[in-house]
């Protein structure tokens, strides 16, 4: 074991909870360039407050799916070799010296956005809005892998009654209930405008919140049937119908009270406007990849909407909701996990979310 | 036909549905002293911006077991002879001149709190604090009987899906959601304090909301089953149980994050405020019988206590709130309705209400 | 006297405060095309709600201007022969029959936003979205006469301490106090962007409500006059320097808590994301003509924008605002109101408003 | 220098940012008992996320009264000897090794409440109510001193234009802004109940809020002078006049928007309560010394009142206000600051404040 983290570790006062490897399978975004590398790379070390943690499953994020194809957002941002992957849940193995409130043992997913903690933004309620942070798996190594150093500030201890799946997805489940809990939904009528798991998450957020109606809307009947299955009143093919005019006619001819945008499609975010009452509440998170043009005079001003840009999770007020949701049985995700593979099998993952017939895909290490 | 309503209100411009007699029966607070009468009264005259409603269902509220006692409060307010009663669903079978929006045939209920519409008060939103309001079955003859009077603008249109019995408890359903929607619920914690009508019909306000879990408390086993039957988690019994301590094992020692006062008891009061964590929220509908002792720097000051003393119902938002939980299927009052009565046997429905053993009790004229 | 208004009313049950002639001086928007004539008209007949009042002072609208000049939307919707104009502050010379919350002899101004009141918009708090909603001097005829006549539950009584003209451009005022107060101010930074009349005066709502510093933004330097005079901190003329460069210097490199959108102009709104704070609020009043594009991801998403569409005013909320921020000696806006014109000069008062070279433009009859 | 704190420190890792000695001057409870003595104690040590600030100026609390008079409370929590104290501002003289956001040489205030940060109060903005929370000058040693040691996450960083007095009492004043802000008052009336220096500060921050009128109320003549110094509109000598009927008569019977009780003495929270309108705010800081009588069905749940208890401050939500009022002019709350020792007279300070005749009473190390 001279060769082990866990004698490393002690060395510095670490606790380890069982033997860990000084090596560790894990999928490396490997070059400036499309694809991914399934590589044998050092199990990472463990500062004074961060902890390591044994990865039981982890999920492919859109993110992800942008790392791998290569965008210009990628490459503008991340910098190979780099282990990607950031939605994970497992246990913690090894504990830093100055950590207190993680154990040894404790099954733990993880808030990704690691912030400072003393500027401004942090200092008010506005964590995910930190100017100086740093995301897991984009801007330092991720959960693509067996093992992942966090620190233990971010770390969410999960209730054991949940799987690692389930608690793998809590972190883009976390944005769909940062969305959908930004505003009142009890008795509300709400559209939900692009069906991705982020989409179809809110759905069951919405339905759990004591939303009267819920109306899904894509273009992909693959991703309409997950949303029926999260609990959607009715769904609606783009390409078939015309979304707002159904809407219409489903709320008397007013629009609904809310509108979750989920799909950054400039048609859909035009559509979205209408289709929704005056005084309603248009919260976004998905992002149009370029300036769109919007009618701001009759979609905003005249309508006195309210519309909020949604990005993250507040920290940790989201986790506390979306953990008390899973474990009050208020909502069951499960629908929305479609797909398993192990981490050598990646790129199936990747291939299956580039098809978009797919809600969550899980990768187990 | 010479004598009925139909034909007087014809000469002042009315319309009127179908034949309306000229008599009905109603019960009616006789003297100033305990019990009621049935007798048979002229169906009441309706006035421009009126309406008359043939009644279908009625249901008794403790307001109306105090004017049938003759409490304190009934002999200080009540001027006999007086049809009491106010809660109901019916039929319009005559509209004044100037009534535009109710029309002949609609199937409604009523808002009892009849508002001047000018004062500060009824302008900026807080119509149900009217200084000059004037309560149907209280202050002007109420529902108890084959037909009641109202204003047009005190009438709430229902669904037709929606049955007559469900429809009366609207009102008293209306003060179970004002107070539970007086602040956030997803995913929060639960005690509701007294297991009367409006404390069981807010459980299911409560469930339909997303708490994420709802204890109910009360001394009698009969109302702890409607709790149950409403949806609650545990209920305890204060006779048996400490509920503070039981509240506090379930919420890992931090107490609830919501309080509903439905008891008006000051020993289950105090209690409330113990159960409930730092800076949670204490909503009040249960009224003390007299001034009580309360230690505020524990209660509220220290602990951050949000507490809200709720009243009626908001005008018409907690009605579109109602009447949307109850359509869309969120909402299922029906375990509450526990007994039903014609007019006739009303003084079997006033036994039952102070025996405590019911839910909500129905007569049906 | 026989051919008096006072005669005529009398004969309906009405009472009058003293001699109305029959017929009065009026500016009328005579035709289909630009301008206006003064012409002599009949004073309007009274009916049970309504009042008639004595016009004192009266102020010109940015709408009255289109109306003016004949616009696209003036020609939609303008039937003319009309009386425009909606500004305005009186004393009550008719009472209607049924009027009992107005009197003889009172001094008031008008809620321009004639509603249903009975649509769920109206009953909800909503009054300003009503669907059914006439505007004074657009669809019914206005204010720029000698008498006026609205419905009774549209009067403001006004406090006698405040002057007819002051009195009168509560209205604007109130658009001004709506924005500003839809959101915290108190130690906020703020920037407004567009000095119109609108703009100027919500500088010196922010003022009084506590912000902490005001940033004012226009091309016209006269204007940018008026908003130092009302307590901008700053003023910035945007054909000179890049108002975004400097309110980011003046805010740390953050941006400001909170923009007033109050021009309309494309460029303008674009900026206004620019130099708002991460988690910002940006209030829009001004109008685009047109779509216009917008970097929505930047813009609201990433920063987490609450983003507010305003019209009217909340009715009758911003008017207890409005009223008790002028009576206290919180706000002064009388640097506002530049110019004075007897009724009969109207075509200077808007040449002027024309020119932008003014504040509120007051006509007196 | 062998003996310095610069030495020992070095040793360790620490900045220090000029000649620091061993042993300093600090007013310490020595006994369980009443009184204070003046002595000459060791500079305390620095550990590596701390900071060491010398005192420029401190302020004597209420509760420092309460330990330096040793009441049951004080018996029950503080430890002799002690170093009490804990409004203060200063210059940050050494810096632990892990301090990364506070440098030597800043000039600094400090949040009292030393919280955990890692409980479910701290991670969802309720900071203020830590389970964990140790006190500084209560639970750890405090400012009445030449130094005093921090954790660099309690320090808050003073704009260099307010005065090192002005600074020491941001402390209370966060208190009384944190009352203050609880709600809206911009427009509103507000009864301020208890003229202490938090009750006289949180009349300056209502007026810089926009409040439309502030009446205050005291039993001592010398404090309603103060609370006139900071703006009040009237006050009332509860001695010599009822203030309820003062109240009703200056709001036109309706009572006040908003209450700030600060005295804790029962009769004065009872009439609070009378001299509030429907539906109004009533924010509690002062602390009723045992459980006390109220009428809460008229007080609260007809009144349809909200109540809130307020402890502490938002962390640092208050701060950001806080220092925005000061550093704006907003706010000016010199004339509170009435009378200034040297810490060696000490005890002049605390006989004064026995003496009600004073507002915050400055300390000079």
């Amino acid at each position: 074991m001279s060769d082990s983290v866990l004698a490393t570790n002690k060395a510095v006062g670490m606790q380890a909870f069982r033997y860990v490897p000084t090596t560790m399978k894990a999928v490396v975004k490997h070059r400036f360039g499309p694809g991914a590398e399934l590589r044998t790379v050092p199990v990472p070390q463990v500062r004074s407050r961060e902890i390591l943690v044994k990865v039981q499953a982890t999920s492919i994020c859109g993110t992800d799916v942008h790392i791998y194809t290569w965008d210009a957002w990628s490459a503008a941002r991340i910098k190979p070799p780099m282990i990607f992957g950031h939605e994970f849940a497992g246990e913690v193995v090894v504990v830093g010296s100055e950590v207190t409130d993680v154990k040894l043992g404790d099954y733990v997913s993880a808030e990704t956005h690691v912030v400072c903690g003393t500027c401004s933004q942090c200092r008010t309620g506005f964590k995910h809005f930190c100017k100086n942070t740093a995301i897991l798996g984009v801007d330092i190594p991720g959960a693509f892998a067996e093992y992942v150093v966090l620190p233990a500030k971010n770390a969410w201890k999960n209730d054991r009654s949940i799987s690692p799946e389930v608690a793998s997805v809590q972190e883009p489940l976390g944005n769909a209930v940062h969305t959908a809990l930004a505003g009142e939904l009890i008795g509300n009528t709400v559209a939900v405008i692009g069906c991705g798991p982020i989409g179809v998450l809110s759905i069951g957020v919405a339905k759990a919140a004591g939303a009267s109606a819920i109306y899904a809307i894509d273009i992909n009947d693959y991703r309409l049937g997950l949303a029926t299955a999260m609990g959607a009143n009715a769904v609606f093919n783009g390409k078939n119908v015309d979304p707002v005019a159904e809407i219409k006619k489903l709320t008397g001819g007013d629009g609904v009270d809310v509108v979750f945008e989920m799909s950054g499609n400039p048609q859909a975010i035009r559509q979205g406007f209408e289709m929704m009452r005056n005084g309603g509440r248009y919260s976004m998170l998905g992002i149009p990849a370029e300036p769109m043009t919007l009618d701001i005079a009759n979609a905003i001003v005249f309508k006195g909407a309210t519309v909020q840009g949604i990005t993250g999770r507040k920290m940790f007020d989201t986790w506390y909701k979306t953990a008390a949701l899973l474990s009050s049985g208020k909502l069951d995700i499960t629908p929305v996990i479609t797909h398993r593979f192990s981490l050598e099998e990646f790129e199936k993952g990747f291939d299956l979310m580039l098809s978009g017939n797919c809600g969550k895909v899980i990768l187990v290490p």
